[in-house]
């Protein structure tokens, strides 16, 4: 421990933070590691220091510091209304919001990422996996559609509504697909 | 006319087809004229003659050819029965096969380009953004749910859960997210 922990720590941080960013703008292919040098300001020669393990780690990395977040907005918006209608609509507000606070060109990570695998990426597929069936199970949570098994599918086809809404809406440049999505989910709880 | 066409318009044309092909995989980001040569086997020089406007002159012309097939699938999937709601379960159906035959790693260019997008692409983004809607006036055009408003609105819908069911699907090598879309969608118009 030669060198002083916190120059280094935040350093690293900030490569991990502008990771997520660059993925959630262009997935895994437009966040290569000469793009996180020149975004993140860092040394080239720290990025491997860091990530010895290159881009595949710095993906694994920023997507598990990334899946928690997404995770949070879901419970707090979720346990934002009563109503089991309202508690999705209040959900789709809440990404309508995230997306218009980031001009449209931000989305989720696991979208962007999810649609730039290859076979090569197997182990990155199994943790994009991983974090959106977390993100099921907290939106399930706060649901009941008489049986786990429907509940549980409920809480997928929501996830589904979600990165497709994304999709539409960083082409659409609108968020209304996140709000007309809330509404059709809304309806199916009615 | 000093040169036969035929050879020449073949290759234009594989070199569109490599396009699309990497545009599904990998987005735009994926398909870089580096990639394009590589895999359609083409000199590089030759990009440039067919294509003077470069990776976006491609990535346009690609989105010109790709749109209306899908438009075809659409309405052919449609098509194939009777009742709506077992009309977008067919839809549902058919977009899971294209997904299994391309064995989980081919899926909407409008999707894989569209969450690539940044400022520097408008021209681009408006032509994705006229694709989904001549994809949803296709949609639109199979079902009547009271009001011209609500039709279209259902459409959207059906979009966004095509493009969502894109990004579950490749992330969990499975293509249960069409059909669960399939079966809630069809909910909707029972």
């Amino acid at each position: 421990m030669s060198n002083p922990p916190a120059p280094r720590g935040a350093s690293r941080e900030r490569m991990l933070e502008t990771a997520i960013d660059l993925m959630r703008g262009f997935g895994l292919s437009g966040a290569g590691i000469n793009d996180l040098v020149r975004e993140s300001g860092a040394p080239k020669g720290s990025v491997y220091h860091f990530f010895p393990g290159g881009k595949l780690q710095i993906a694994e990395e920023a997507l598990a510091a990334y899946g928690p977040r997404v995770r949070e907005l879901i419970v707090e918006a979720l346990a934002g209304a009563e109503a089991p209608p309202e508690k999705v609509r209040t959900l789709f507000r809440a990404f309508a919001r995230r997306l218009r606070s980031a001009d449209f060109s931000r989305s989720c990570m696991v979208g962007t990422v999810g649609l730039d695998l290859d076979d090569s990426l197997e182990p990155l597929r199994q943790r994009l996996a991983s974090t959106l069936d977390g993100w099921a199970d907290a939106i399930a949570a706060a649901f009941d559609l008489g049986s786990t098994r429907r509940t549980r599918a409920f809480a997928g086809f929501v996830l589904t509504a979600i990165e497709g809404a994304y999709v539409r809406a960083r082409v659409e440049r609108s968020s209304t697909p996140f709000t007309e999505a809330g509404e059709w989910l809304a309806t199916l709880l009615e």
